[in-house]
């Protein structure tokens, strides 16, 4: 690839070469075959929009047959097991090893070749996300190879081989993410854009597998409820429940295979993450980028305590609702009802304080309108689309409980709880994303902490008395000991700086001895800033908060919280088995949402 | 909407009052709370980005609550019937006739607001087969109005509420889309993306409605040619076959019933291209477009006579194919194995036409490689995304065929077709895409007829030796008679224009004066021009053909050919149950990729 010429536009080359005196060959005739093509380096030149659609199909084929053979097995097709969907995913992830090595060599020995980078994607505390699911799930791997050992009578061997992989796959691609995921690739496309897809798909092919595993999980813990509870009319059969073999050390084994299903739920979520993540590398290969200077924003936790506080409150209430819910639900019939009761009461509570601070916070930006920052940016473009498209999961969840409570025949009273719930949950993720997506789009107050101090420099030099009290007490003493020895180079710096942050408007500020007109105007910039940074902790604070409670609300339905299942008025209407299609089709998004804002709103804190 | 003062970003006004000399009021502060608010116009310069996700989320809402209702209808939920569904529906469509008059009704009487157009949105054709499709939909419409007053005892009255408003809105929706679909509505917005998205969903949830309907169908008569085939293992339950009660009108009844389901897939691809249309619209909302110039480019007959007959030949024979299909399928064993095999055949026959027309157009792309357009174009957009993400419906049919055949214990002969039909089927829309989107994002040589005429002009003036024999017998009499008396203005023009046709390459042809440095180079360029010529005519019949052969394999799967159920490989490998969902879930898909696809290689046809 290095030595291609830069890509020409076809007839602007070509009547370049005519136009330099017919010395140079003149352009391949058509008759000369698709031989000639590949000879004069059309390969090249190829489009990079046909590069990207050649690979997104290559790579939409591969999920789509993955997808087909998790189906058959979830279905028990005649004819296929389980060892021949590992297989599949193993050879998948073997490939996508290759590639990252490949990747990795050839970045380090042509270091030259890539040094764009995307500022805005993947991010340190992404990174670091990541690798702390990605430890979790190497423990995972680890109970997995040990729970084969176990069973190994009865096992195919791919369920011993599978861990191994994705134990080596999990290591190479967290070192992959954290030293390529703002690369812009460049140099040699084709073939970067197979791989990068194809690790998309493969991360979404073991997201997918992971989902179905907890969901036939989560069904056999539903099923045995069912039968404890003594609906005996119900078809149950346990599905891919134990192997056929006793276990060869009986204390680990209990351990394992309990230990597995606490710590899908961080699988799932860092498959979905490093999906993601690549999918940005993806869309960014071949892009062209305006440097931008990068502001650092490390997180704090100063001024954020009060949300800080409200949501840890809601984080421990909500595990300790969830470890008597899953303790008590399906023990009898009124134990079940009371957590049922308990469930509900503690997320409308939980909901309703998510939604007036999120009411909070939109009502603060619509005082303090801004422009907002449409610039190109595939990672926050993805960003808003996946808060988007996640919800609708949940949204279709809330729909289908609304629908239940309005047409059922009986009513126990404790399935009340869930239509305020259902629609809660609906007005809540509408809100919060409408406040998250406008937080991301929000152009930055770049220079802000700038201008408050070169502002009460100059005011100190004026009059100090348009100071408000609190601003006097505390900048006095520091202002008045500079005012004498302000250097007029400063002051020159002062203004000029002015300059670039005013250049949005139009009115001419040109004049550098600015301090005559801005004596004026120096009153309402002064508390302009207090209540600036007012809404500016206000904000802050929010966002910690929906932070907190967004991972608090995570915790539930990832660790098998079903009260979908458990409340029993929408597998009345609409049936056992749709119902719980719907359930097991929608409830993935609904959890990747609340993961996928908690880390969104964590940004909004940090931008903030 | 109309009094409200341009949008300004936030800081930067807030900055120009403070340098006016503090006249104007100052900023309003968080406590005067959330009134003042409202009051300072913020509702006004409410940024773009919030509108359209407010408007979205809603639109996603609608949907989800629909979708949920049509399945609540479709797995025969306790409580919900028929009638609900068409309730929810019929209120949906009067709210956006409503919405379409209050729109037609402000654009009448403010036509200045509007004066943006997207030249790409709204093509003429497009227009066209909506208004043929809406034609046919309201035929439909009058058969289901005769089918309820038959039926009329034992059927509820929205079944006849329904067609009456259907037919109201079709109407109307038509007229709106030939009026306004070129629109980019930038004055009063909020209320308009409501609007827009409102019917966005409210066409895909109408689409919704007929692909189900389509498809119980489908299976009924499935499950009919099982029951006489003889397989009475599988519980046959037949889904909303008949009324209840007898119809009044012997005769009409059949041909009400009957005609009816050959009428459904034309109202199935009306809602699909009104809402695509609708869509288009409602992205273009806001939007700013640099005004090209559009160039006219009317579908012509001449010069795309192979293409025509290749594709009319694979029309006529599928139409054969598709009635000996229907006839035989499910009569006995053999009849329906011999059907099955010339199905196949002729499908094989045909993708192996498609895929060796769209290498060729491919190869002929590389040897003329242009620089793609990138600019935005939310119609182009849409039409690359919905041809991919449709095809991903097909491809899992495929991929599940192969699946089936791969795993099977037995191979009947026949089945074996149904691999090669599979892989094809795959490989064909892999290549076709890629061909379609390269078509429609290559920048159309517009002064294309220009230059050839002038370059022809001056070779006349110079020397007439260098041209081809053909060239020189048809353009020679008619360049010698202007060689003479060619004005020097025109001249001027004609090297003016060739500087901006060759604006693309940096060097530099600013002398006017052309003429001698254009000799030695005039004859690579003419022989260049034939070759392209060529080139254009191959493309322009391979889109010809493609586009007939699109629309002839429309036809099998919208007509209720289903080699998919009838094969019966893969209802045995995956069962009936998960077969049957996966089938109705990515054949509507399908379906349309046929009908998309052979409109967008219309366009391509007129564009090359």
């Amino acid at each position: 690839g290095a030595r291609c010429p830069p890509p020409l536009s076809g007839p602007a080359a070509a009547r370049g070469t005519a136009r330099a005196g017919g010395s140079a060959p003149p352009p391949v005739p058509l008759w000369a075959g698709p031989g000639a093509a590949r000879g004069s380096g059309a390969g090249c030149s190829y489009p990079q929009k046909n590069a990207e659609i050649l690979s997104s199909q290559y790579g939409i084929n591969l999920f789509l047959a993955g997808l087909l053979l998790t189906f058959a097995w979830a279905v028990h097709a005649v004819g296929i097991s389980k060892s021949h969907l590992l297989s599949y995913l193993i050879t998948l992830m073997l490939v996508q090893l290759l590639w990252m090595l490949w990747y990795l060599c050839r970045s380090c020995t042509q270091r030259r070749l890539i040094r764009d980078k995307d500022t805005h994607a993947g991010a340190r505390w992404l990174k670091c996300g990541i690798t702390l699911f990605a430890v979790i799930t190497l423990i995972l791997d680890s109970f997995k190879i040990g729970y084969y050992v176990d069973f190994s009578n009865c096992l195919s061997p791919t369920e011993g081989i599978f861990p191994v992989t994705h134990a080596a796959h999990t290591i190479l691609q967290v070192y992959f993410l954290w030293c390529h995921a703002k690369d812009i690739i460049q140099s040699f496309k084709t073939l970067e854009r197979f791989g990068v897809i194809h690790s998309v798909f493969t991360n979404l092919l073991l997201w997918t597998n992971g989902v179905l595993t907890e969901s036939k999980h989560q069904l056999n813990e539903h099923k045995e409820r069912l039968i404890t509870l003594g609906f005996g009319n119900i078809t149950i059969v346990l599905d891919d429940h134990a192997p056929q073999c006793n276990c060869t050390t009986t204390t680990l084994c209990s351990i394992f295979s309990q230990g597995i299903y606490y710590l899908y739920p961080f699988n799932i979520e860092y498959h979905i993450l490093a999906s993601t993540m690549l999918y940005v590398l993806w869309k960014n290969i071949g892009r062209k980028v305006e440097h931008h200077q990068q502001y650092k924003t490390p997180f704090k936790f100063h001024g954020i305590t009060v949300g800080m506080i409200f949501g840890l409150i809601v984080l421990t209430s909500t595990i300790a609702i969830v470890v008597v819910y899953l303790i008590q639900i399906g023990r009898s019939k009124i134990k079940s009802e009371l957590a049922l009761t308990m469930f509900y009461l503690h997320a409308i509570f939980v909901l309703v304080l998510m939604c007036t601070a999120g009411v909070i916070a939109l009502l603060i930006y619509r005082l303090d309108d801004r422009s907002l920052d449409n610039s190109k940016n595939p990672a926050r473009k993805l960003d808003a689309e996946l808060l988007v498209g996640t919800a609708a999961g949940s949204w279709l969840l809330s729909w289908g409980s609304i629908l239940a409570i309005i047409c059922a025949q009986a009513h126990p009273k404790y399935t009340w709880y869930n239509l305020p719930y259902s629609i809660l949950v609906i007005i809540e993720k509408y809100i919060q994303n409408l406040f998250i997506i406008e937080s991301i789009h929000r152009e930055q107050e770049k220079v802000n902490d700038d201008i408050k101090t070169l502002r009460i420099v100059t005011v100190s030099q004026g009059s100090t008395l348009t100071l408000t009290p609190s601003y006097k007490e505390i900048y006095n003493g520091h202002a008045a000991q500079d005012a004498g020895e302000l250097p007029c180079l400063f002051r020159g710096s002062i203004c000029a700086r002015e300059r670039v942050v005013s250049s949005g408007d139009n009115e001419g500020t040109s004049q550098g001895d600015g301090s005559g007109i801005h004596f004026a105007s120096e009153f309402s910039l002064c508390s302009r800033s207090s209540v600036a940074d007012n809404k500016r902790r206000i904000l802050k604070n929010i966002a910690a908060f929906l932070f907190l409670c967004n991972l608090s609300l995570w915790i539930p339905p990832a660790f098998g919280c079903r009260p979908e299942y458990d409340n029993g008025l929408e597998e009345i209407v609409f049936g056992f088995e749709p119902w719980i299609i719907v359930v097991n089709l929608a409830m993935p998004f609904s959890i990747f949402y609340r993961m996928h804002s908690a880390a969104s709103l964590f940004e909004v804190n940090c931008k903030t």
